[in-house]
């Protein structure tokens, strides 16, 4: 007997971008099981104008789903370069920026409106040869901060979840989960002792975007099994 | 066109603690229509012994809602009394102990269960006044957060909200909240500009002690439209 | 060739209470070095009354350093009785506000003065098998904050060190440093990668005593080696 | 009578970027009164390959004072600009990766260092039409994070101040502190109810640069006078 947990997302228009990356299946399958028209635009944002142009496409959006990552660079600090350093920004940071000031003059018009972006809690806790991406997941959150409390007047909820330790191929694909040093360091650094499954990073992703939470304006949700305290 | 989000807790047993108080109305009332059996048992917590005798009267509790409340003393730090931080203990934090410890057997038994207190987020910002209260609120949300991570390997979740400035009659009164100097405190103080409802404060409760949340162990969540931060 | 930070405290009377134990031995050797006077009351203060009696005893007091601090029990959630819970809150958290209400009238009339709370960072992060010690632990912490807020306008300072892995006899003595797990703990716990030492803590609680540190009010300060990220 | 807290910096080498601008001429001064050598290299940092040749020219470094201001636009975020974001990134974020890199190495032979980040608390709570300058003050705070938990097993300490409403000319010139808007702000947002000391935030920095504060690594130290509460 378990509980269970419905969304109606009918007549809702969902933007998500990397659609087929990272949480990007299980978000689609979700809402589209929720009502939700999901518009799954896969145009890479990587130059200036691809967010700009994606939301000019996507025309009404109810609900913008930034899901903006790559796989995370482990080099050494002294050692990142460049180019890695510039593709970070330039995947996960500056389209953040460009999906979220295309899309927000609608939702203000509106009075009504979600982004929700599917951020890191590598930007909360500091770890080993990740300094690059750690730095852009840092300007994602700050930046959801400052832009949900600029929109709370206008009923346009902005907010992150900050997500470690999900289960997503991206991330952790089988043969790493397989690794016996992969399952020992889930049971030492996740007071939860297991990776969070995709369906319950989702839901809550799904949860954050309903009505039901028009309360929470540029806050930051952890969702990473207790990787980090709050 | 407004998005739901509907729980279903058939078949599921759910004691809420001062059920008349804060927000044990809309809770009760919400459970109540999601299908959960809901045992409000009105006794006074406030003696030693309490406590485990409502859990023993409750039977099988798969779900624990502490809400453990007084009206906030405004008392200045030099002239708190005796009286006053021994009652504010005796029955914000002793009760939650006491009720924790009589559930959690249970609970690890079966291998599920959820305990959510209804804390608040005095304990995460210093405010004027407020010493014993905010004491007491600390108490709480440390205690949640190593029992949660204790619980979290046996599937057992306990977590807590950190609100403030959510609306209840116990809290902000229709007189308080009528006042233009409350009215102006909220929207200096809260990025909302707005109480948090009811509603939306029960709803996300009710998400938090579903299935969906399992992935949640020993997390605060604060809930008071970015009075604080994070 | 290493870097200097000298304190002055010439004609500053500081309390430090529980000086033998903790860090105390450190704190008053360090402070007497650099010209207070310390004032080492050893009297109990589990019954209400005593910490009165040891400000009154102390007559005028610049700074006070609030070491409260008992061994940290590693009971079960389930398992913590009455008599633990009790006394956790009789030794830590009551003695806290009596120090504090009495010490403060005299700092507020002199518009001058210093509360530092020698407090602990298992207030900050769940860990299993420490309800007891960690909701104390919270209540100190949430009770500065508040406590500094109000006294910021007197001009009086009251702030915390939220510390863990300290190097200190009470909480890591040298039977326990020799065990390889507990080695092998540091290593993976904290990215300092070693024991806090006692000097480095007690030369931040001097600096937080100083007039350099007159801009902080109700903060709290992590000394963990990385335990906690902020 | 006062409290005083010395530092003998005596035979270190400290950089101390845009020495003229923010808390420099503070920083220069205390420093070189310490008996450091200060290092105030005037080059932009602005173009990629001048934060390189910034620490090839100081030589051996000690201490690395990493200031990257700019006065933060207050742009709404729907009108941001992309020469205002890429500006703010490629003059805040781009050189402390840069700067970071070059020094880092010198500082791991030598198994000694610092790095001491001047960061903004502007990233760890929202602030309406602040966007852009809080995204790229959170992409140094986590960067920061992460390099920090990194070095530690080098012995070389990599931590940041984040400061907010800190006396200086750059962010508070005269003209401002007389507005009395700006002294209601002060009053209504600070718990310190006065804007925090050049004096007292240059201070705190040579502590954080001092051998005493070996033990702090990635670790964040808000330092706004209670705008933020940790």
């Amino acid at each position: 007997m378990t509980t269970m947990t419905r969304f109606d997302f009918s007549g809702k228009r969902v933007v998500i971008t990397q659609p087929d990356d990272f949480m990007g299946p299980t978000l689609s399958r979700l809402f589209a099981d929720s009502g939700a028209t999901v518009i799954a635009d896969r145009r890479s944002l990587r130059e200036r104008g691809q967010g700009a142009a994606l939301i000019e496409a996507a025309g009404h959006v109810d609900i913008l789903i930034a899901q903006l990552g790559i796989p995370a660079p482990s080099t050494p600090a002294i050692d990142v370069g460049d180019d890695e350093w510039r593709e970070a920004f330039a995947t996960m940071v500056d389209p953040l920026q460009e999906l979220t000031r295309a899309v927000l003059p609608q939702m203000i018009a509106r009075k009504a409106g979600k982004i929700l972006l599917m951020g890191s809690a590598s930007a909360l806790r500091g770890m080993k040869r990740a300094s690059t991406y750690s730095a852009a997941r840092g300007a994602q959150l700050a930046y959801i901060q400052a832009v949900g409390v600029e929109m709370a007047p206008h009923r346009v909820q902005v907010n992150a979840i900050a997500q470690n330790l999900v289960d997503n191929p991206m991330y952790f694909p089988p043969e790493v989960q397989a690794m016996p040093a992969f399952q020992e360091r889930i049971r030492r650094e996740m007071p939860l002792g297991r990776l969070v499954s995709a369906e319950e990073d989702a839901r809550f992703a799904a949860y954050l975007c309903s009505d039901a939470a028009d309360c929470f304006v540029g806050q930051i949700f952890p969702v990473c099994g207790g990787w980090v305290p709050r």
